[in-house]
């Protein structure tokens, strides 16, 4: 591959693609912080009434199923639709996927309804669209759920299943990542584990994959792993900062924003850590 | 009593609790920041659909009235009865109870149908809750509402009356925080005045009772007094800190975050201010 | 003019007005902190059933178009008409007031129904309200519609059209800020690059002069120029030293909160930069 991750990183500060991120209240603050620290511009809205309107005018949309509701779950298959009339890439992140029947439901519609450039979730999630059920715990992962060495083969298997299925390149996210897109598969090994102990990682994740695909025309894949190195290479800067200087998540948290705000795709071309695997 | 503030701090590390934390769009973030922090995993949902499902996976549930709706309170009805059906503890944050006649019925309601193993609120909110009425100045402490030592003997009535009718431990927080449970009464003397000048520091307390809850199982006093003294020995540290640099609010709030993600059961057991007073 | 940016910024420390704040769930927080840090008290509100009650314990009334939904948007009218019975002063921040219909019709409706003391807008917005219409990149100014030397002549007459039709201080930002009142035209220019990049400068600017306008009784203009002097004075002091520190928009949004809760009205004095064009 060329070095696509500078590349990308670059476009984005170049362009200010405008993103609508349909988006939780935990963490919305933290989506539109990346978005505009990557680069881009955010844009929320959720209510049934503008959302087509909204999304008509972005680059990307990334739809977040955190918090949910009946409304905004309508609400994300209009502008899911918009989007595909439009062809600009959509993003899902399939916020505790597994954790009610009501999700369940809500993420059934979702994958029949929209065509989605990108699927990412922990192993959690990622199960529970495959097998229609889960037993996660709450929005992290289950602990029988961790990706290691031993599961590798069987995630990528079930990775395998849901890009069969929906056509959209897979994202499964760990201590390691892995991205699954037909034949190809790869590892992202950027990341620091301070990144699980803050709320959001996983939320600004999907965010910059909406900026990332949307300069990355046609490319999902690279959008992806792009997306994936820059979280987590700015992530690593950012806990090591934390750790020499004996401090915690909250400034972890700024570090990381910090990061992502002065980002160069050079750096990132240097820093990524992108294995093949297929 | 033994050593149980340090204890519990420790055991939320190593159980990890699930906390359900309905809670209001304003502080949410922090709510869910402050859980992880302490080495609890938060989850947040407020749909009617699922909210009954979501509180089945959990160790501990927290209901807080900030930003409320008729929805909100209607899924805080039915997660709060399933909490009783499991047995878990559920703590009450009723923000803002007595500004208007809205959240004074919710509050009934919640009363009536919800077992709370904790209810804690600043004075004016417990006046509230006892009253059926309140003067209160939107979500902080009405002026004549102060705790302070002219006072002490009519608030430790006041929470008595509603221990009395909730079988709830009682928390009034202020400068000083009153616990009442029954026969008993404490003081913890641990804060720093830059908590009040924060929005959320009353949501993340509620959030932090909620991890102590799951693990003191059947000791919600306990679990009220360590997580304000963990509060309040994090607020101690970030506020010095924050002062000696001649820093504000926005890194008060850092650092606050800092200590909760680094705090120790050994180094709260020696920090602790907590004072019976019967 | 007298030293009123000084004179409020500390009366409002001495005061601590009560700030009703209905915003968006994606810079809530934000907008709660910076009340608390410039000394005022915010509070938080948007169903139907509450809004009147919770306004008529409040100074002031912020509405803020971010997020819309047809609720809040209802609660937004019932809220405006208290404070105009109350005579308290209502500031409006049309958010995107030109991305869709949806929320030109709901402007259309609030201008109607709302007397505001203050509109404030990036010039996007604030072309969307005049001509009923707009093309908005998003809730950021289009291109084309930068204020620069070229065009400052034209965008002052689109604000006193504005203040025609309103008789509400009309607030255009950009790089440097414009001021519309009658015949009275001000240009602020205090303010730094970075304030552009993080999420809610906006929101946290119509909150602040939520405080300023609570404390300057029949004045306006004053507090909001005040308020933007405030904002702009806080947001170079934060930028330099994180430029200084070759740090990102996290650290910034730290110092700024910080700057904010430590400026005192001598300080706003020395530094605000507040031009009379007429």
């Amino acid at each position: 591959m060329d070095g696509f991750t500078g590349r990308l990183t670059d476009q984005i500060r170049k362009d200010s693609p405008l993103v609508h991120c349909m988006t939780n209240y935990v963490t919305a603050n933290d989506c539109a912080n990346v978005l505009l620290a990557c680069g881009a511009s955010p844009i929320m809205a959720d209510d049934e009434r503008e959302v087509r309107e909204i999304t008509s005018l972005c680059d990307a949309l990334v739809l977040n199923l955190g918090t949910p509701s009946e409304k905004k779950l309508n609400a994300m298959l209009l502008a899911g639709k918009k989007a595909k009339e439009m062809g600009i890439p959509v993003i899902f992140d399939p916020v505790g996927a597994g954790a009610s029947s009501f999700r369940r439901s809500g993420v059934k519609k979702l994958l029949e309804e929209v065509r989605f450039s990108v699927i990412k979730g922990n192993v959690s999630e990622i199960k529970a669209l495959v097998s229609g059920f889960g037993a996660e715990k709450g929005v992290d992962v289950s602990n029988q759920d961790k990706l290691d060495e031993t599961n590798q083969e069987s995630l990528l298997q079930l990775a395998k299943i849901l890009w069969e299925r929906t056509g959209s390149v897979i994202v499964m996210t760990g201590a390691k990542d892995l991205v699954v897109s037909g034949k190809n598969a790869w590892m992202v090994k950027n990341g620091h584990s301070m990144m699980g102990r803050i709320t959001g990682s996983g939320c600004m994740l999907s965010a910059l994959m909406g900026a990332y695909a949307s300069v990355a025309k046609g490319e999902p894949e690279k959008a992806a792993l792009a997306a994936l190195a820059a979280e987590g290479v700015c992530g690593q800067k950012a806990g090591q900062k934390a750790e020499m200087r004996q401090e915690g998540i909250g400034s972890f948290r700024v570090y990381f924003m910090d990061e992502i705000s002065r980002m160069s795709g050079a750096e990132l071309e240097k820093e990524k850590n992108i294995i093949r695997l297929r």
